[in-house]
């Protein structure tokens, strides 16, 4: 049987994160860590590994963006509403790089009943903006603790 | 010592697929495969792996946007010069789900001197559009063959 | 009294962009012209005056794009269900020039219950891209005949 | 005989608003203000005309983003490097009103030896935030002082 949510939001927007990051394969699989959780903000962190770079050393765009997508996707589930992402735009400002140490610090800048925005800011060890990320979200039926998804 | 680059387009572009992909460890870590590329397109599969989905074996979206990137990537520096990626947008039209393939087919809608833009669409078996990338390109220093990079 | 909406979706569409273009004074003030309308698409016109221009006879890129939002809004209406901008994305291709005549053709590439995405391309009377613009739409409240707005 | 351009960078960024502002004549149909002027930072002011906006006295998306590219052109010219817009986004955060006074302050996030990338944020009398807008910038050849254009 499952615990009721938390009533305060800081509890309830942690109860989240641990529900969201057990199922969350793909965050896993990149060896991110959820730091924080709070609402309307999350931040992330992910080593950059050999195997997510080019023979330059330099790491896959995509992953950068995976990164961001993830921290973006707890913030805007953080108030235990269940919400995907609608679109995004990612720019790309410095190259992360083999052995860098990425995060990504996410904040809702507008969370109406359906639709919400947020920024999402990528950078290096050195605080070196990486990339700027903005996610338009979008809230479906269901909430997160209870597991039920659109 | 290195060959010559080819001169005829095509057999240009697949010289540089060839050299890129051998390098591209990320897309080679998420079992990515380079099916075609030609000057100024390419096109790229990715099977939904367990470990790239969430509890209800929902793809995560950055896994979507890696796929689509790279295809980018194929198709912007497929005339062989060293070309990155300056910002990307992307819209989810559809969930991925695991054991899906998804195939992202890029195409140019302009290339100038230095900045390009590309439409990345990503499609699953069916032919369901599941996302639509676009992304702005922009040409550094070098060749790709030569391995040289900015 | 209102007459009702017609039950045929090319006849309600026109309806709809004839009622919308009677209230719709900015697209009046810069001289545009909705060329036609139909389920999910929209084609408007506009002639590149002196006073959309700078010094060196070079549209406003804003009002480039407000063709195109125009265009963007007909089309995304055209069901008569009251509908919003999200967010959009344009990119500029060329310069568009006083005296051209600018053609936005948008059309629905996805639309959902509640959201959608619609891409419209800016050309000039010889055909060439001036603009790509991508909008994301939100239904709200209300049909656009009835006059009612969220 | 052109005057010199000044060698102070504030000075420089005064004098280049003024130059552009002189003939940038859509932004004067507009009745667009150019509030502030510095390196890298722009502000601009608009009323919301009866002409801009629809019958439910809402002002035409189009406008809103034309205000914010208008200071997204002063805030990347203002190093009087010629530079035009390569792409931009903009969400639509809440309705900009007929008579209300919007105001757009723009800022440089990154200025490259080519590319640059700038936040715009257009807010209301009241503070409210009405659009969030990015803007990706390219330099050309010449500079704003001297008049000549790519």
């Amino acid at each position: 049987m499952a615990d009721a949510a938390p009533a305060d939001p800081q509890h309830l927007a942690e109860a989240v994160g641990r529900a969201m990051f057990d199922r969350d394969h793909a965050s896993q699989m990149l060896g991110l860590t959820l730091d924080s959780i709070a609402p309307g903000r999350a931040r992330m962190t992910m080593r950059v590994r050999p195997d997510m770079c080019n023979g330059h050393a330099i790491c896959h765009g995509g992953l950068i963006f995976t990164l961001a997508d993830s921290t973006f996707a707890y913030a805007c589930n953080s108030y235990n509403v269940n919400t995907v992402a609608l679109g995004c735009t990612i720019d790309f400002m410095a190259a992360g790089k083999e052995g860098e140490v990425l995060t990504a610090a996410g904040e809702m800048r507008q969370q109406g009943s359906r639709t919400g925005l947020y920024d999402i800011t990528v950078t290096n060890q050195d605080g070196k903006i990486i990339a700027l990320f903005r996610g338009k979200s979008y809230r479906i039926k269901g909430d997160v603790l209870s597991g039920l998804n659109a």
